[in-house]
Parts: C-alpha cells; sequence; structure tokens
C-alpha cells in the first residue's frame, strides 16, 4: 500500500518500517453511534459553516487578491491559508466517506481559488505575498510560510485519494518542487518555526513516489536542534530548537509544533528505516505521557507560549490544552501505533480523540473550544477571545482549531483498523464494517457507553486469518468469547483469534465498565489530594448545571468510597451515559484571608453529604457555561477529628 | 506638610482626607539591620551598576538622539525612557537618605540629558518620536507615552523633594502642562493602558499646587471602564478598562497596571474627600488579599498577559508574582494605610516588601528576578528570559523591575512610621531613628530575625503624645511593656502608650515568633494538602541546596506536627535565621502513568523521616539555582491504613 486513490490519511510504502498498517479509507465505514453521529454533525454543520468563516474572515480573500481577482490588503494572521486548506482536507475526505456533489463543487470552486494564486514558479502562500513586500522566506521561523505548505499538502494528498481529483495535488507538486530547489543541507539551511511540514512532505513523497519531498522533510526534521532559529526572538524551546530531534528526551515548548514535528519525525523514521530515531520518539512519547500529559490526553500546560510545562506541571484550571494539540497527538500517536505495533499508542490516541480533541467542538457543531481546561472556576472572567469563560467560539481570530477537528472527524475511518498482512487489528470501537481484501466484518457495539465488542464474519477469507482486537489499559476483568467459554484477557494486550473464519462466527469482546475513580501520582501537584471520575474510555465532568441548585461546584468534594451509579440519557447531550456519586460540600473555611495556622484550621470538616451528576468530559459547555471541575478534592470518609 | 523638600515618596495636602500621614523624609533613619544592609547594597552596586546598563541597553542614547547629541534608531521596548526615571528617582532618594557627590553628579549629568531632549512644547517621548514617526498618542493603549510621563513626575519629585534640585521638575511640568492642554474631559478622552500617571499627577499636584494636575489624575482614573480602549486588541480586562474603578470590587487584568491605577485612584479619593471612591478601593484591596495574593504578598498569577488569575487560582510554581506588581502593592497598601489607619494595610506591606519584592534582587544587589515563584521543579526549562530558572540576570529586554526595586529600597524609611497629628505610628520595624517635632526616639531591634522591639525616648516632647506600635496580624501572645509588667496586645492592632514622655522612657513590643506552618483555604486548588513554613513576618523556602543530598525537593513532605528548630547564621545569605523542621521524603509511587487507580493506589504511605532545612523566601536562588518550594505537601504523621 503506498497511497494512491483509496488510501487514508496515513500511507506507508512498502519499504517502511511498519508493523501495521492502515487499511485502505473505504475499508473502515462508521455506521453507528457517537462518532457516526459526530461526523454526520461534522459534514452538515461544520464544514458547510467553515466554509463561509473562510469567506468572511479573508482567508479566500486573501488568495483571490493575489490572483488578481480581488482587491483589497491581506487579512488576518500569517498562517491564514492553512484554514483553507485544513477545511479542503476535511471536505475531500468527507467526500471520499460519502460523495456528494455539493462537496465536489465546494472543493473545486476554492481549489481553483488556490491554484489561481500560485505564482509562476511554484510559490505560494498570499499572506506573505501581500504583506512583506513579496519577500519569500524572509523571516521562516516565523512567516508560517511551510507551515502553510505542509497543510496544502495535506490537502492536496487527502483529495487525491479520496477524490481522485488531482487538481490540488498539482499545485502541491509545483511548491514542493520549488521548495526542494530552495531548501536543503547543500540550499538554504532554514527551517519554518511551526512544523507540519515534515508529515506532509512524507505524505506527498508516498503520493507521488518522489524521493526528493522524504529526502526534504528528513532534512527539516534533522535541522532542528542547531541554532537555525536563533536571535528570532524566542528561547530555541519555543520552536523545539533546543536540541536534535535525535537528542531529545521529552517534549517541551510550543505544544502544537513539539507533536507535528515528532509526528513527522516518526513518517520519517518509518520511511527512512531509521531506528534510533524511532527509538527517540519512543522515550519522548513515553516522557510526555508520565509526566505532561492531561487526564484528557490534553497537551500544553501554559497558557504563555501555548506550551507544554515542566514535568508534573499540570494545573487543571490553567491547562492550555489546545485543540489542536490533541489533533497533532493522534496524529503522532497513531504514527506511533504504525511504526510499533505498541497498544499504549492506541489507548493515547483513543485518550485523545474522546476527551482531547472531541471537547473542542460543540454538539451542534458549530462551535469550538480553542483551550480544554479541566477546571473552570465560580466568577471567571473571559479575558481572551479564546477564554473558555467564553464558552465556545464560532471562529477564532486564529482559526487554527476549527478546521483541524473538521479534517479529523472526516477521516476518523482511517484509524479504526489496521492490518499487519496476515491479521486484522481492532483498535478504536464503533458500529462498523470492516472489509479487507476477501473478509468482511461487522462490528456492533455501543461503546463507548457499553464494553460489549461484538464482530461478526459476514464474508470469510479463504486461508487462516488473525484477528486482534484491543484490550485497553484502562479494563479489569475483560474477557473474550470466540470458542465458547469467555476467556479472560489481559488489558493493555491485543486479544487474538487465528483461525479459519466462517460466514456468522463471532467474536466477543467484554469490557466491564464500572465507574472508575483516578487519582494522580502526587507528583502532579496541582491535583494533590484530588480524584477524579472516568468511566470505560471516558473522562467525566461536574458541571454545576447538573448539580443541586445551591451546590457550589468550587467547593464540591468528591467520595469515591461512596455509591456510584450510571444511567444512560439517551435526551441528554445528544444521548451520554451519567455517572451519579456521592459527594460533601465543602467544609467551612471561617473567616479571614486565605492563610491560617495549619495545626488549627485542619483539617476542616466536610459538609454534608451532596449527590454528585458526572457527564463525559466532551460533552460539557454545551448548555451555557458554568463552573466545572474533572478533578475534585477526595473527600474524608469520616469527619476528622478536631486538632 | 504638602510636599516640598524634605517630604518624602507620599506627600497628601493639609486638605487630604487621610487619617495618617508620612513623617518628612529624614525623619526616619535606618541605622542598622536587613533592610540597612539591603540599603547599603542597593546603593553601593545596584544604583551604579543600572546606571551602566542605561548606558549600554540604549535608554539614555535614546533621549540623546532625540536631542540631536547622539545618531541612531531608537533601541528597547517603548518604555525605554520609564527605566530612566526610575532610575533617577532610586538616586534622588539615595542622595535624599545620604548626600554625595557621586550621585549628585550623576543626577545632573542624566537631568540634563532628559531635558535636552524635551520638545519646544514640552513634549517627551523619546521612542515614540524616533519611532512612531513622531505621531504624538497615536496608540495611547499601547505606546507608555502617560506611563513614561509618570515616572517622570515621580522622578521630579524624589529630586526636588529629596536634593532640592528643581530642574527635573521644570521639565514634568512642562511636560505635565502639555498634557493638560491636550488630555481632559472637554478635550481629548483618551487614557495610557498602562496607568502610573495618575499616583504621579497627585503628586505632581502635591509638590507644585497646580490643581489642573489633580483633575487630570482623576479624569484619567474615572475615563476606564467606558471602553475607551476597545479595539486595540485585547480584553478591557487587560487595561484594567472592564468597569469603571469605582464599580469595580476584585482587581483583575494585567496586575501591575491593576495595583498602580489603584494605587493613583487612592492618591485620587485622598485628596478629593472621595469616600465612595476609597470603599471601593477597600473591597478591592480585601478581595485582592482574600482571593489573589500568595502567600509571599506576590500578585499576579499568570505569565499570560502578566495578569491577576481568578479568585483563588494561585499556582505557585506558574506564578508570575512579578516584582513590579510587589512595588506597586506596597504603592497601594500603603495609601490605604494614610487614608483609613488600618494596620491590615501595614501588615500587607510588609508581607509584600520582605516576601514580594526583596526576592526580585540578588543579595549582592546585581541580580534580579522578574518573576517570583514559589516552586521551581527539577528539570524545568528557562524558555523565557524571564524565567526563574535561568536564575536571577544582571538586566532584562523588558527591564522594569530593578529601577523599580531601587526606588523601593531608596526611599523605604518614608514607609517606617506616621504622625496622626498628635502620635507616631510605627508600622515597620528596623533598627533605627525617628525624629519628628520635638520628639526623638531610637528603636532597637534584630527584627525580622526576633520579635523584640525597644523603642527608647531620646528627646522627649513637651505635651502628652501617643506612640502606637503595630501588632502584626501573624503574632499571637505579643506583649506591651511600658509602665512595668507587660501587656498583653492583641494581634492585628496598633499597641499605643499616650503619656507626657521623658528623656530613656523605653516601651518594648514583644512578639513571638514561633515557627508557623500555615496552610490555605481549600479553594486555593494549586496548593491543597499543603502547609508552607512561616517565622515573624518571613515566609520560607525549602532550597534543594540545603537539603541532605539524596533528597528530591520535589517529592518532599512537612510534617507541621514535628519538632522545629531555629539558628542564626550569621554566616549564610548575609546573616539568617534557618528553621529546622521535621519531613518525610515522597512515598514510592510505583511503576506506570502518572494517573492510577483511586482505591488501590491511595494513600501512598510516606517515606522514612529527613530533615528539612527552609532558609528565608527572599533568600532563596543566591547559591546558584535549584529545585525550590514554598508550600510542601503535609506529610500524614503515621503511615494510612492499605485500602
Amino acid at each position: 500500500m503506498t497511497g494512491g486513490p483509496g488510501s487514508g490519511p496515513v500511507a506507508p510504502t512498502a519499504g517502511a518500517s511498519c508493523r501495521l498498517r492502515p487499511l485502505p479509507f473505504g475499508a473502515v465505514r462508521i455506521t453507528g453511534g457517537l462518532w457516526a453521529a459526530r461526523q454526520r454533525v461534522n459534514r452538515e454543520v461544520a464544514i458547510p459553516a467553515g466554509g463561509k468563516h473562510l469567506e468572511s474572515a479573508g482567508n479566500l480573500d486573501n488568495l483571490r487578491i493575489v490572483a488578481g481577482t480581488a482587491t483589497g490588503a491581506a487579512r488576518g494572521p500569517l498562517f491564514m491559508d492553512s484554514d483553507v486548506y485544513k477545511w479542503l482536507e476535511a471536505v475531500a475526505w468527507e467526500h471520499g466517506r460519502d460523495p456528494s456533489i455539493e462537496l465536489l463543487d465546494a472543493q473545486r470552486d476554492v481549489t481553483a481559488v488556490v491554484a489561481a494564486a500560485q505564482q509562476p514558479d511554484g510559490y505560494l502562500d498570499s499572506v506573505v505575498q501581500l504583506r512583506a513586500g513579496g519577500e519569500r522566506y524572509g523571516n521562516l521561523p516565523w512567516s508560517h510560510e511551510h507551515y502553510c505548505a505542509g497543510h496544502l499538502f495535506q490537502a492536496a494528498v487527502a483529495q487525491a485519494r479520496a477524490t481522485g481529483d488531482r487538481g490540488l495535488l498539482d499545485v502541491a507538486v509545483r511548491l514542493a518542487d520549488h521548495m526542494v530547489a530552495t531548501f536543503g543541507p547543500d540550499r538554504r539551511r532554514d527551517v519554518d518555526g511551526h512544523p507540519v511540514v515534515e508529515m506532509a512532505l512524507v505524505e506527498l513523497y508516498r503520493e507521488t513516489g518522489t524521493p526528493a519531498y522524504l529526502e526534504l522533510a528528513r532534512f527539516f526534521v534533522e535541522a532542528r536542534g542547531h541554532g537555525l532559529m536563533a536571535g528570532y526572538g524566542e528561547e530555541p524551546t519555543y520552536f523545539s530548537d533546543r536540541l536534535p530531534v535525535r537528542e531529545q528526551s521529552t517534549v517541551e515548548g510550543h505544544a502544537v509544533r513539539a507533536v507535528y514535528l515528532a509526528a513527522g519525525a516518526a513518517d520519517v523514521a518509518a520511511e527512512t528505516g531509521d531506528a534510533t530515531l524511532l527509538a527517540a520518539l519512543e522515550t519522548q512519547f513515553a516522557h510526555m505521557l508520565a509526566t505532561k500529559t492531561y487526564l484528557t490526553g490534553g497537551l500544553g500546560a501554559r497558557w504563555d507560549r501555548e506550551a507544554f510545562g515542566d514535568p508534573y506541571e499540570l494545573p487543571p484550571d490553567r491547562a492550555y490544552a489546545e485543540s489542536c494539540a490533541a489533533v497533532g497527538g493522534v496524529q503522532w500517536a497513531w504514527r506511533m501505533l504504525l511504526c510499533t505495533g505498541d497498544p499504549r499508542y492506541a489507548d493515547a490516541a483513543e485518550r485523545m480523540l474522546l476527551n482531547g480533541l472531541l471537547p473542542g467542538v460543540s454538539l451542534r457543531g458549530s462551535e469550538y473550544f480553542y483551550v480544554n481546561p479541566l477546571q473552570l472556576r465560580s466568577d471567571a472572567h473571559a479575558d481572551d477571545g479564546r477564554s473558555p469563560a467564553h464558552g465556545r467560539r464560532g471562529w477564532f481570530e486564529c482559526a487554527c482549531c476549527p478546521a483541524n477537528i473538521m479534517r479529523t472527524l472526516a477521516s476518523l475511518s482511517g484509524y479504526l483498523a489496521t492490518t499487519d498482512g496476515d491479521g486484522i487489528q481492532l483498535h478504536l470501537y464503533a458500529p462498523a464494517t470492516v472489509d479487507v481484501d476477501d473478509m468482511r466484518l461487522t462490528v456492533e457495539t455501543d461503546y463507548p457507553w457499553d464494553g460489549l465488542v461484538r464482530v461478526r464474519v459476514e464474508q470469510a477469507p479463504t486461508r487462516d486469518r488473525t484477528l486482534s482486537l484491543r484490550v485497553p489499559g484502562w479494563t479489569a476483568g475483560a474477557t473474550l468469547t470466540a470458542h465458547g467459554e469467555p476467556q479472560d484477557v489481559a488489558a493493555g494486550t491485543y486479544a487474538s483469534v487465528r483461525r479459519k473464519w466462517r460466514v456468522g462466527d463471532v467474536v466477543e469482546l467484554a469490557l466491564p465498565m464500572p465507574v472508575r475513580f483516578t487519582a494522580a501520582d502526587e507528583r502532579v501537584d496541582a491535583v494533590r489530594g484530588c480524584v477524579a471520575i472516568e468511566r470505560g474510555p471516558l473522562v467525566y465532568a461536574v458541571e454545576a448545571v447538573d448539580q443541586t441548585q445551591d451546590v457550589l461546584v468550587d467547593d464540591l468534594r468528591l467520595d469515591p468510597a461512596g455509591p456510584t451509579q450510571v444511567e444512560h440519557r439517551s435526551d441528554l447531550l445528544g444521548g451520554v451515559t451519567v455517572v451519579h456519586a456521592l459527594g460533601r460540600r465543602g467544609g467551612d473555611q471561617g473567616p479571614g484571608g486565605p492563610y491560617r495556622d495549619a495545626a488549627t484550621a485542619r483539617p476542616i470538616a466536610p459538609g454534608p453529604a451532596v449527590p454528585v451528576v458526572a457527564v463525559p468530559y466532551f460533552a460539557w459547555a454545551n448548555r451555557g457555561i458554568s463552573p466545572m471541575r474533572v478533578w475534585l478534592p477526595e473527600a474524608l470518609p469520616t469527619p476528622p477529628p478536631t486538632a
């Protein structure tokens, strides 16, 4: 499998060092459940609204002005073109998923606008052309010229694969050739401050077979960490430029930049068989998971510079956890899964998708969160357009997130299953059909609300094949039923069955989904003494709108020893399973300031017991904006003795 | 008392609505102890080094270029002039404290540079003149033109009061007259995005008697909150522009801007007798203390926009707590103390001075912290020039803090004592002499290391007078000895003695200084389950350099039930009292990621007991930079039962 029509969002070449390979894009169809609903809203609401925003915010006009078909000055931030490309990519995958004349027309119209803006020599970046007096690459660490190019390449590849239309691919190839002629070890040694072009060039290589694109991607990956971006007004950390990628052992600096770069480096490692680079990326990913990832899979602890924090610096209230970082995190995790076959990467991707990316868009599909905190206090002031205290917004001055979510949802079926040549691996669970070669499966499940996953063979292959189902790391007591009696299967593995399949064969994976109370390592100082509610793959949130009216969520405590109950509410938030738990009101803090003598004033007896209602975190802030907590202080089971 | 030679840094007019009035600047002389040592270093090291930085960073050249005595382009940020003025103010107070030919020469040289840059009509702002094509006030919310003017006025007032030299005052008056002619309710209705000019104009009014300056200050205070800064790319919160000052009930947005504005509003309220404005400021200050002030007195929880956070958002690791905010906090607190006589403001000022401002400068006086966090983790990366992981730095690209600390230290004796006409109030304790009218006192104390304060009458007034000594809010068991037996005095009050004094009379205030373990209100989520060490007015820090080598400060716990010991070490950090306490190593977190099942993995048994050494927070990071915590998790006294 090496790109070409029918491929999905990541398509390693036949020679790539990959344990697993994606299925063709059309091989998996999500037929119902949570993800199908999100994809439908994405198609019917988000993508059309996004097209209108590209028009009203000036993204398309910027390109038209360059082409001479409109007049005026460039509008918006430097990377305006990239939003057009991300949107085009979403349109392409969506058309590939379910063809439509409307999508195809929109794609062709906007592609024509892009193509018309390209310069005769292949260069293309509307804002730089209009604003920097046309000086190309004059300020590359900040200009986002390669960043925009990367998103163009990804859109072009998606268009070619999903619709067979090669119009945008021609534009991409001309621009890529211009870049190849300009940059490289023997030419200009400069890199864009914002990665993405690395993975995009590898995909363009996969699609076109042009080795120079892979070489340029490798150059851009290797060029970092050598001071090329010194003197551009930021510490090198910000640009992921403090150390060479292969010498780095963590993630740091701007979170989206860091994970985009890592995803591109993984693509380079796969296509060049660079085992030491891959090993460095494994170390980095592990350190990210262990010390710099929110329970939600959110990435980036700091508003300042949109950056990863120090290890264990994970404040819930000021979490940045940009929606784009969740997109990049999924892209990186997926590539690591392909390279290694390690189910931890699939676990991470699922956590990021359901709890990191999905909260980024409202249930009705037309409003977005840029940042995704795990706590919103009472009296929170909205002092920024991105502030969660505003609630989700229809678009942003810096509108990187909306179309990034759109393209991920539209291409989601590309992330559900893989093959290792012999077998089929199911990684994410949703009602779906899977067609590979001569084998056809249907997946029936109410996941993520219920842990029963039933896979039925609809068409049987002629030879023995292995079917593998991911057993998530959060499970306990999971069983697989394939040969009669249920067999225990271990968490954090793939449960596999190899046989000569017959039509009508059924394999059942049962993942018990008790309510789980989760605590953090004590080194995560910001949530010391707190617990969070999880169930199955979902992180839950306690939102004020669901609580007894006079309970202040800021002060609420949660009793993990108390009884819990789950209730599926098809009438609520598009259909969610609600968790009922036991809490206590905050104790009386007494008068005076926030600091007091530890010996006489602590511990404070908790207040009376109150019911606590929790909803999936991804669904919060869909009924207005109100105080919310993922982490709640643990209620002491009995009042402590007074000191 | 109404300004004029001999006045100190704040000099309300005779008609001002003030309960207390400052003493003349020379009335209080700090003769020894901690503050005298800091003032000596400030004079001998910081101020001369600051003068060199103003030369090398281009601040003085910017002014010379405007005057035509140098050539080139403006260097540095927009507010470069203000650093010159703050430094001139420090020089003036320092000369007033202890006259010197060198200081006077430096003052006259730099004043001449400033005067030569002033335009014929009085306008003065070198960067705007050089960079904005000379367009004045074209972008006032960002240009800092009034901000620079304000610091000029403050320096000019200091120069006139402390040295009698009116050269800079003439410059200030010409600029102020130009501003009066330009701005006001019937002229241009614009305000600078960065306050300071409000308090500076009131001081200029006090010094010159020109009512138009007070009127303009009142206009600038009242103009906020009416949308004048809408459309300048920030939410109004940032500019303290969301609500009119008199309708605001908290502090929010950029911390330095907010407290500078509040200090200026307090000056306006005092001089205009505006009781409702003062009441609003009292509410704001109380809300700041209760919900938005670090234990150190530090202000500003967010790096992003250098802003106050939401109520109770006080992360120790990402505390911004800018040194300039401590300066502004002291200025505001002092004005509130003058207006109300409420000792809580003196408590706040002392906390901010010792624990918020003093850590901003190294013990040797030549390096500065811009931000003052309460925790620095292992593996912290310095991703910003202001990052505490760098340690203190000699100067900054944005160098607002250094000279701000210099001018505060140089004028510190202006903040020790007041009079209410009849009596004398001592607010801050240091070895000192106090001369008021016909009364002369000496203060003997080892404060802040010891709580005994002995006041001796060296010259007696002819009539009865009241002597009042502040009993800080943190004390318990304080006694005052004036008439034989010690009398209990209540914390958070002034202990007063009224009598016909005789030479040789002694009043002794004894403030017991046990080691205190302090806890935070549970709503301060970021330090839940933690305790901090305090002793007397000082907050302590646990710095890695003082601990047993193999103890990781990140994981260390503190046992507030354990024994404590204090030890004065004259050899350490310029002489500090060290606290020895009992801690426990962090418990074993086991393998795996940072999140785990709450029921089976918690609570973690603490590790073995270890000694903990704490030093005053202000002295941290003077032996290189290493991990540090003010708040440490509370060690459970006994291992908890396993669940």
